[in-house]
C-alpha cells in the first residue's frame, strides 16, 4: 500500500486532504483512482490513517479515514545517531540505511578526523538533501515517523545534545571491551527510552574524543572482532536494538 | 599493519614468500622496506602469521615469520548468504558488506523475482568479479579467511546446497513470526555450526519458495517491523549472529 506524509492540520476527524508534489504523484505517476486505499501518516506519531480516496481535484486528493492504526512499527527506544562525517556521498547512504533500521535521529558530527569539512552554506544545502533521503526512506520502508536529520554539529556540541539521554554508546576498536560488556549494556536499555549512538568517520575516533566522551558518561562498546567500515558501524548497533528490544 | 594472502604452498615453516601483484603492492605502492612487519593468512583458515620483510627481489618478497596468531577473527558459526540477485550493482555492495560483517560464502540465487537474468557467461564474468570485491573486502576489514563467492544458483539448486547445514533461516515479510520466536531460533545456534541464510531480491520470494523451503527444513524469521531493503536484510541477520555468538 502506498504511503503519504501530510501536515497534522490536514488530519481532520473524518477526512484527511492531501495538497503539494503528492497530488501530482498520486493522479499523474501511481494514477490512482477514487476507492483506492492508501495509508497516511503525519509524520511524527506513529498513528497510520487507512483511508480511500474519495475525490481528486487538480490540488488537492481528498480520504476517507476507514480506521487509524495505532500499533506502530516503530523501534520502542528513540535512537539518535550521531555519525563523524564520512567521504564523498556516504552519509546519504547511512541516512537511507538508518531510517529503514527505525533510528529517530541522525545528528552529522564535525570530528577531528572527519575529512570532509562543510562550511556553513554548504552544511545547511546538504542538510536539506539529507531530509529529503531521510523522509525518502521513510516512506520505502514504510516508517510511522520521518526521522529528522538535524545541522552539522562539533563533537563538543554533539556531547551536550545527547547529555540527557539514559543510554549513550560509542563504538571504539582500541577498547578492550568484549561482546559480552557490550551485550550488558545493551540488554540494560528499556522501551521508551533514549539511546544515543556515536560512530567515528573512516579514521576513527580521536583518543581524545573517546575520553571527552566517558568523561560525558558515554561507554564504549565492540561491534565484534573484525573491523567494520564508519558506513557499517551505526547500522550494527541500530540491527542489535532491533534484536534486542522488539517483541 | 598490512595484510596479504598468499596460497598454503607459499608458506613454510620459518619463511613466506609472497608472489604476484602484490609484490609490486608492496614494493612501489606501499613503499615497504625490509624490517617492516606485515600480516599474512592463507585466506582458508583463520591463523594469521605476523612477519618482517626480509628481502624484496623482482618478483618475490622474502619474509621472516616471527610469530603465528592462532586467535582468529571470525565469526564463531560458518554462514553462507544464499542472495537473492539483486538490481543493477547492488550485489557488490552486499558482497562487502557481508564480508565486513563475518559471512563465510556467498551464493547468488537466480529467484522467481529476480529481474536480473544472467546467461552462463555473463555469471562467469561476475562471480570473478564479485570474488575480487571478497578479496578487498577481507583484506579491508582484516578477515582471516577470504569468503568465497560461488555460482549462480536455481532456487533448487541453493535449497540443495544448503541440505545439510544445522540451521536454516529464512526472512519472510508475510511470515507471521515475532521476533521472540526469531531470537529463540538464533539462540539455538552453537559455535562451531553452519548457518543458512536465504534473502529474496526486491520483490522478495514468491510464496512457493518459501513453502518449498519450509519443506526443506528452513525457519522462516522476521528482521523487525520495518520493511528492509534487500541489502540491508543479510547484514542485520549477520550482525544479529555477531551479537548472539561472539565473545
Amino acid at each position: 500500500m502506498y504511503r503519504f506524509f501530510v501536515s497534522s492540520d490536514q488530519i481532520h476527524e473524518k477526512d484527511i486532504i492531501i495538497t503539494g508534489a503528492d497530488v501530482n504523484h498520486i493522479k499523474n505517476v501511481l494514477r490512482m483512482k477514487n476507492g483506492e486505499e492508501i495509508a497516511v501518516s503525519n509524520g511524527t506519531d506513529p498513528a497510520e490513517y487507512r483511508c480511500l480516496i474519495r475525490q481528486i481535484t487538480e490540488d488537492e486528493v481528498h480520504c476517507s479515514i476507514i480506521f487509524v492504526k495505532e500499533e506502530g512499527v516503530e523501534l520502542p527506544v528513540s535512537v539518535t545517531l550521531y555519525q563523524g562525517l564520512p567521504k564523498s556521498d556516504k552519509m546519504e547512504w547511512i541516512i537511507q540505511k538508518a531510517v529503514e533500521l527505525g533510528v529517530s535521529r541522525i545528528i552529522p558530527v564535525a570530528t577531528g578526523r572527519s575529512i570532509v569539512k562543510l562550511d556553513s552554506k554548504k552544511a545547511s544545502s546538504k542538510q536539506d538533501r539529507w531530509q529529503q533521503i531521510a523522509i525518502a526512506a521513510a516512506k520505502q520502508s514504510k516508517r510511522g515517523i520521518i526521522p529528522e536529520v538535524g545541522p552539522v554539529m562539533s563533537m563538543k556540541e554533539a556531547l551536550k545534545d545527547a547529555s540527557s539521554m539514559e543510554h549513550k554508546l560509542i563504538p571504539y576498536e582500541m577498547s578492550e571491551d568484549a561482546m559480552k560488556h557490550t551485550r550488558n549494556l545493551i540488554g540494560q536499555i528499556q522501551s521508551g527510552e533514549q539511546v544515543a549512538v556515536f560512530i567515528g568517520p573512516e579514521g576513527g575516533f580521536e583518543e581524545k574524543e573517546i575520553e571527552a566522551a566517558c568523561k560525558e558518561g558515554f561507554n564504549t562498546i565492540t561491534l565484534g572482532k573484525r573491523i567494520l567500515r564508519t558506513e557499517t558501524a551505526g547500522m550494527t548497533v541500530l540491527a542489535w536494538l532491533i534484536y534486542q528490544l522488539e517483541d
